[in-house]
């Protein structure tokens, strides 16, 4: 016990994942001089001006210390209106997280035992098989490939009587896919049935295109559904989001949030208060068109699966893994991300059109000409 | 498996605390139309303006989308400059947290196996124990009653072959008390020797009165030390601190922040590096005078020690418990913390002094007449 290196003072559940591969990612990034930039998960549009100004305006009336754990009341109240008009369960409670990691994060914390098995598609957001591990419980991944669609059966042979929780994410990051509504129904009354937990990840949900949003929650009263603002309002850096389900687990998230990220930045959630009055279809129309774009540019030299919404899309590599093709566009001043960071696979890459036109523009003609590039 | 009540699924390390006893006090407090609210544990000014015109300007000019994980490079490496001046140690890392808060959640992630037992002096900050509970750690409680002491002896039998960290805070919440430099040389000391972990709870660092402040990380170059805005420039709300310490610690602390708390808000960075050139030294007299009164106020009436630093006094309840005497307190409009919340003794109770004068005259009289009220 008396190694005095502080590196032996690490503990395991740290080593039970890493981030090397995203980093070597932007270590190569890091020499491009103005690198055509398709690799950023959030929106290129700044927030929206009256929601500034409500941040700034709380600031300087002196709303700027602690809030109450769950959030500031008036926010909680307009999210709970709006949750109970939507769905009007009787059981649901909603609080104010920093951000959907937060809330994520304290999802984990206060469902999954040592030994708990959480069922996760695969491709993922990134966060899922870390927070996982953090807490003990062991990933159990259903492949989606080729066509990241839900196969009930599928789910229906992953579980176990160790299964607690299954992460369910539409608009999918990285895939951009929307899961039908029969595969919605299904996945929902599945989880009901077996009496197992359901997030539902719905942080795009505002980025859905020519389909209807679907949610479990509108099927399975018990489900958890994290949202915020982070990406429909640019507020990434603003940390505030939302998780409503089910009382018990809410109140034992505002238990555990008191003793950890104690509350969302407090102006912050003022301004999200002034978010919900903020309409965003332009911005929505505007993303469709741009996720035209890149398919349009695009169609004729990759393989895809047509995303219904997020903005993402997850070519298969025409050639090498996706670490090496993206390794070997990054040398053509093109950054994306590689499919292996959010998968077990390394054969695809994501591209995020959440950019202006002309660098959508100059990253299609650099794709296409690695296309056709022989190994 | 299959109970259906959403009950059932909550994770048994939430089960380890509960925050029950402070809500009780909360309850009955929110009854009282205009308290005397001597509960508060944050300053009773507002953010300097130069720092809120910092956030803003930042929001104005675009900086809300996510901070790399370790926090904006200015602020990085203003706080570096600072650190390594002051310490010169050649194995110092540093990043920006969300709030203290998030580098105590953090240095518990990183460091506590389940099983692992960590010291903590009773009374305690209120966040220690549920966080240690939280990543399956043992708390080995060193009670300091009557004078909150550390007495080196005491922490050498504490010490077993499980004990992986030792937290000490100073100046403390909730006596206000400010080791010695023998006691701070002593501890860190004895860590070193024997290859255990030392976290150094620095955020009333700013609220030291007659004494120089102490810092264990002067003696033991493995410190970890935790320090923040939130107390000395009050942006409680703001959720920004800082961690610094060995690099293989903060290294593992910012690949686990990147999967949890992503990064402290980016706005509130940008005034993070303003409030570093903010003198707060007329803010410290102004504590100090308020410490001098409310000492000279009870002195006569209640048996304290007297505080060194924070804003806090710990009296010890002249008749019954420390819950007791503080119900008695609020049905006379008088608002504080039974010591019960901070510790396993429920003898004492908390006065913050971070009030206007008026408040603590109107406190202090209370506190006199209760003090004399027979049982």
């Amino acid at each position: 016990m008396s190694e005095h290196n502080p590196a032996n003072w690490i503990a395991e559940r740290t080593k039970t994942f890493d981030s090397s591969g995203i980093r070597k990612v932007f270590d190569l990034a890091a020499k491009l001089k103005n690198p055509v930039n398709l690799s950023i998960g959030q929106p290129d549009f700044d927030v929206p001006a009256s929601v500034k100004a409500a941040c700034k305006e709380a600031i300087d009336s002196g709303r700027n210390a602690y809030s109450p754990s769950q959030g500031i009341g008036p926010l909680r109240e307009k999210l709970r209106e709006q949750i109970q008009g939507r769905f009007g369960h009787a059981d649901r409670d909603v609080f104010i997280s920093s951000g959907t990691s937060g809330g994520l994060t304290l999802t984990m914390l206060s469902l999954v035992n040592p030994g708990d098995e959480v069922i996760i598609f695969d491709p993922y957001f990134v966060m899922y098989l870390p927070l996982v591990k953090l807490v003990g419980g062991i990933p159990v991944l259903i492949d989606t490939y080729p066509e990241f669609r839900i196969d009930l059966d599928q789910v229906r042979s992953a579980i176990t009587a160790r299964t607690k929780l299954i992460i369910f994410n539409s608009p999918a990051n990285p895939t951009g896919v929307t899961p039908s509504r029969e595969e919605v129904v299904g996945l929902a009354n599945l989880a009901a049935e077996r009496g197992i937990a359901l997030l539902s990840d719905e942080i795009y949900s505002q980025f859905v295109y020519e389909d209807e949003f679907h949610t479990p929650a509108d099927i399975n009263a018990d489900t958890i559904v994290i949202d915020g603002f982070s990406k429909s309002h640019a507020m990434t850096g603003w940390r505030v989001g939302w998780v409503h389900g089910p009382s018990a687990v809410i109140q034992t998230m505002i238990k555990l949030q008191q003793f950890s990220f104690v509350c969302a930045p407090q102006p912050a959630q003022w301004a999200g208060l002034a978010a919900l009055d903020v309409e965003m279809s332009t911005h929505r129309a505007d993303y469709q068109a741009k996720r035209d774009r890149v398919i349009q540019g695009l169609q004729n030299h990759y393989e895809f699966t047509q995303p219904g919404g997020a903005f993402y899309l997850f070519p298969k590599s025409p050639w090498g893994s996706g670490t090496e093709f993206v390794t070997q566009a990054i040398e053509h001043d093109l950054l994306m991300i590689p499919g292996g960071i959010f998968s077990q696979h390394d054969t695809h890459f994501r591209i995020s059109y959440a950019a202006p036109d002309e660098t959508l523009d100059r990253g299609i003609e650099i794709l296409r000409q690695l296309a056709e590039r022989p190994k």
